[in-house]
Parts: structure tokens; C-alpha cells; sequence
């Protein structure tokens, strides 16, 4: 039986959970709820990446736990992950596997890229198995991968063929949502910047690809921090969906992201991170036990999903 | 005690070496010798990715024993040891840890990028530590990271803070060495490419951060596969390293690469990567016993630097 499409169950999740918001897990070590490193460090003296990995994945399990009946799909930054060496590896590939077992999406956020034979390689990696004396392993097994375009198109073959095979989805960095994405990203071309001439090409990538929802396994990484890029490009990249980071503590605003929707109110993801996953912090959570932390992680999980559903209602 | 400049330690390690060559590590799992993986599945029954893991470290420390004689510099592909998971991780992180402490300068093949915060993160775990409840641990402890420039500068700066902070360096992705590179870094913009834009920041990077020896711990991949534009860039970007892939198997010759050098021979180090560590599959050597694959490797290695003398001795 052939896998169903991406896009498919991208759509059906998001509008299970009636919200297109993704949490973005970005777990930084010195920013996880007190006692929690502690507690793997003395259960593991003298292995502090094992305690790392650890705890991060208990973070992460924890928020993943709590936002699972609020969202339906979760972006998991690599970076993070990677700073705990191979246990920190295992978290990652750990709650990937998690957030699928509860139902979610999972967007592996690592934005690989190499030349086409070793892209290959990531592809396996993030979305597909290797092959291990005849046995299929799925290292990481993520339903989605975030993709970097510079190696142009053999680079990026290898992503949308494995996705495609296993039905996965990628997303490509079309605009990134940073200030000096404008340095390479919105050089001139001609009459045309370059991410708009990159635009152009994922399109072409994506259109032959499309679920029944009417949109592809290939879509783009476009930063909520530049929203009239971002509506320009919905126009160009109908059947694309967009994967908008920098909403909530990047500075994007929920009324900056509209434009990402089509006139359906689909065809895109919002994602927000640290202003959920971290939310314990702010000065009214001073008093909520360390053990309670996800009550704060729901409570600005839902702000958002309702400035979200205002801001689209209100366009 | 300040660590020593990257670019000086490089440079030294070409010097002693008496060759601009460095091997690269891509091991693919499918392609060891005869017999290892299957003994480490023998040893470990149920556990693939851990059999894999061992034995992509068993067949790259047995590589750099046997290069460790011949060559300064080897880099390691971060993508096929990801792609056996958490224990393709740790065999990544003990290859590099291993190089280290044959005395050679160990380049992560990684290509990371992400937004300024994440990047941080991707820093600290390719050329940094991190802080495991007060403990300074190093994750991978690479000398240098190859790094991929869309996000733009503010992608970049964690990685070159990480690397002056440490000693070490990085490498910028200027012009791959795949067909494709064409398509976004040849783009024009004005009278210039977008790949020479590029070329113009990184040289800006580089050039506040040189060593004694005059080059910078900012260096740039230029591939082989674009002789012309190698030759161009060398004059443009005088003090940065350039680290040429493309040369062996991709279809660069050594002729390609020597526009790389200045006119001391100095200023880059060539890649080869399957031509050398693979070389025992060639029928040749198929009457030698896979316990001794490192002789071909040792043989392919000396050819690969023979023919990168002859051809920088006949310019």
C-alpha cells in the first residue's frame, strides 16, 4: 500500500486540532525547568552528555505530552539536540518518534544540504531507513524535513525523492525569517530577487506532487518576519505549503503570517517556539512549581492558537 | 594560553605533511570491507544502528592509521555517520577525537546553518562545549565546520565567534563542485555572480582574522569542478583557505585544483574522498584480502598526492 501523501495528513492534522500553529521544540540545556538536569546528572555521574540527552528528552516528551490535544504538528530543531552529542541524537530521534505515537506531525528542523550523493545520505537519515545486514532501520524517521536550496537542484533531488517514496514532505528555505537573509536571499536577479527566482524553482519542484488536498510534498521555509514577501509569494507557489517561522519571540505577529494562507484559510503552518515551549519564565509564572511547568507551556500554546485564529478571521 | 591560530596549525600540518591533499571520510555503510559490519552485528544481535555505528568507526580510525603517515588534514562527512543515528553520532564524534590524536586536523563536514540563536548552538557542538551542570564538554571537537552562508551574516557570526574564541576555523560554502551549484550561486546580480557577492563578504569576515602565516580562520569550499572560477576567487579572497572538494571520484582533476594555491603553493588543501578510502573495491585490488583493505588506501593516497605535486610543480 502506498503511503498516504504528506500534504494529506499535514491538512487532516491541522484541521483535526482546528489551528495550523506548530510548536517548535528548541530545548536549550540552561533554559529547562529547574531540578530536571540535575535530577539525570546525579542518576548519571561522570556522563554529563548521557544526562543532557536525557533531559532534553524528558522536556521534550513532557511539552510534546501537553500540546498533543492542542496542536497537530510540532517542529523539532536539530541544533539543540546535536549540542548533546549522540544522546543528544537519541533525544531527537526520540521525540520524533514520540510526537508520532501521540499523533502529531513531525518536522525534522535541520536543514540539511549537501551534493546530491550525500543529501541521499540526510534523506535516509531524517525520512527514510538504512539498510543494516537486511534489516530496514529508521534512524530518525521524521515526517518532515527542513532543507537548505544552495546546492540548487541536485542537492535538493535526493530530499523530495525519499519524501516522496515514503510520504514524507520537505520544506525548502525559500526567505528565511532572520535580518540578513537579504544578503544572498534578496540580491537582485535581473528584474527579480533571488528568492523569488528560487521561488520559482520549487514551484516547479513541487506542482508535479500534489495530495488530494491540492497542495505538494514540497513546500518553503518563509519567515513570518517579512509578510509582504510572504503573501507575494502564496500567489506564485499556489500548491506549496509554507512553513512561517518567527512568529512570537523572533517579533513576527500573528497578523503578519495571514498571508501565508490561501482563501481557505490553508495551505500553511505557523510555527512559535520559545514564547510556548519556554513560557514558565515570565515573571507571572514566578510562583508555579518547576513540576507544574506545563501548565504556562498550554496556557501560551492556546494564546497563540487564538491571536492566530483572530488575525486570520479578522482578514 | 591563547590556542593557536587555526589558520597557523593548518598550515604547519600541510608543511609537515609535504601535501595540500586531504582525505575524506564518506563512508558509506554498504561499501566496507568485506566481513566488518557483519561482525559487528554478530556482537551485538538486535541492535543495527549500534553494529553500524561501530563499524563506520572501525573502518575510519583504520583509515586514519593508515593515512596518518601521508596527509595534514582529513575531513569527515557528517552525513553518513548521522545516518546511522546516535551511534553513527559517537562514530563521528571518536573519528574526529581519534584524527585529532594522530596529530591531524579534523574538518567536520556538516554544513550547518540556521538563524543567528541556533547557529550558536550548531557552533558550540561541531567546534565548541557545552555546559552540562558546570562541566565544559565537548561534543565533537572539530578543528574546522564547513558552513553554509543563505541565511547570511547573521547565520554565519555564531560560527566565527565559536572558531576565534577556540582556535579553530570554518570554511564558507562559496561555489560547490556539484553541477547544480549553477543555479542560485551563479546567478547574476548586477555585473557580478551571486557566488563573487558572496565571495566579497566572506573575504570581509576573513580578512580581520588572520594568522601568522597570513592566512585567515575564515576560509571558503571552492570545487574543483570550477578550475575558472577557482583561479578568479584565489586572487579576490587573498588571504582566505580554500578548501577544494570535487577532486577524485567528482571528476576534478588535480590540474583543476592548483589555481586554488598562491604563489608559494600554499592557501588550500584538495579533498579526495572515495577515490582513496574505497579504493580496494577497484579490480585491482581484488585478490587483496579485506583485512588488508588499508594498503589500497594508502596506495590511492599516494597517487592522489603525486599527481597534486606534479601538477602544482608543472604551473
Amino acid at each position: 500500500m502506498a503511503a498516504e501523501h504528506f500534504a494529506d495528513r499535514l491538512t487532516a492534522a491541522v484541521e483535526r486540532a482546528r489551528t495550523p500553529l506548530c510548536v517548535g521544540l528548541d530545548p536549550r540545556l540552561d533554559q529547562l525547568p529547574a531540578g530536571m538536569l540535575q535530577r539525570r546528572l546525579a542518576a548519571h555521574p561522570g556522563e554529563p552528555l548521557v544526562a543532557a540527552g536525557e533531559a532534553l528528552y524528558e522536556f521534550s516528551s513532557r511539552v510534546l505530552a501537553a500540546v498533543a490535544g492542542e496542536v497537530g504538528v510540532v517542529k523539532v530543531q536539530n541544533a539543540f539536540f546535536e549540542l548533546a552529542g549522540a544522546p543528544g541524537l537519541a533525544a531527537f530521534a526520540g521525540t520524533i518518534r514520540r510526537a508520532r505515537e501521540l499523533g502529531l506531525i513531525a518536522i525534522s528542523d535541520a536543514k540539511r544540504a549537501d551534493i546530491g550523493s550525500t543529501s541521499a545520505a540526510y534523506a535516509a537519515a531524517h525520512l527514510g531507513t538504512l539498510s543494516v545486514g537486511g534489516v530496514e532501520v529508521e534512524p530518525i524517521g521524521a515526517d518532515a524535513l527542513t532543507v537548505n536550496p544552495w546546492f540548487g537542484s541536485d542537492g535538493v533531488a535526493p530530499f523530495i525523492a525519499e519524501a516522496l517514496r515514503r510520504g514524507r514532505g520537505i520544506f525548502v528555505l525559500v526567505k528565511t525569517s532572520n535580518p540578513s537573509s537579504v544578503e544572498l536571499q534578496d540580491l537582485r536577479s535581473g528584474s527579480r530577487r533571488v528568492y523569488e527566482r528560487l521561488a520559482d524553482r520549487v514551484w516547479d519542484w513541487a506542482r508535479g506532487h500534489l495530495g488530494q488536498c491540492g497542495y505538494s510534498a514540497v513546500g518553503a521555509v518563509i519567515g513570518a518576519t517579512f509578510p509582504q514577501e510572504l503573501a507575494a509569494l502564496r500567489a506564485e507557489m499556489p500548491g506549496a505549503i509554507f512553513l512561517v517561522p518567527g512568529f512570537g519571540a523572533q517579533g513576527g505577529k500573528a497578523e503578519d503570517a495571514v498571508g501565508a494562507f490561501d482563501e481557505k484559510r490553508r495551505g500553511a503552518i505557523v510555527n512559535s517556539s520559545r514564547e510556548i515551549i519556554f513560557a514558565f519564565h515570565k515573571p507571572e509564572y514566578r510562583e508555579l512549581p518547576a513540576e507544574r511547568f506545563e501548565e504556562a507551556v498550554v496556557t501560551a500554546c492556546r494564546q497563540a492558537k487564538a491571536q492566530l485564529a483572530a488575525a486570520l478571521a479578522g482578514r
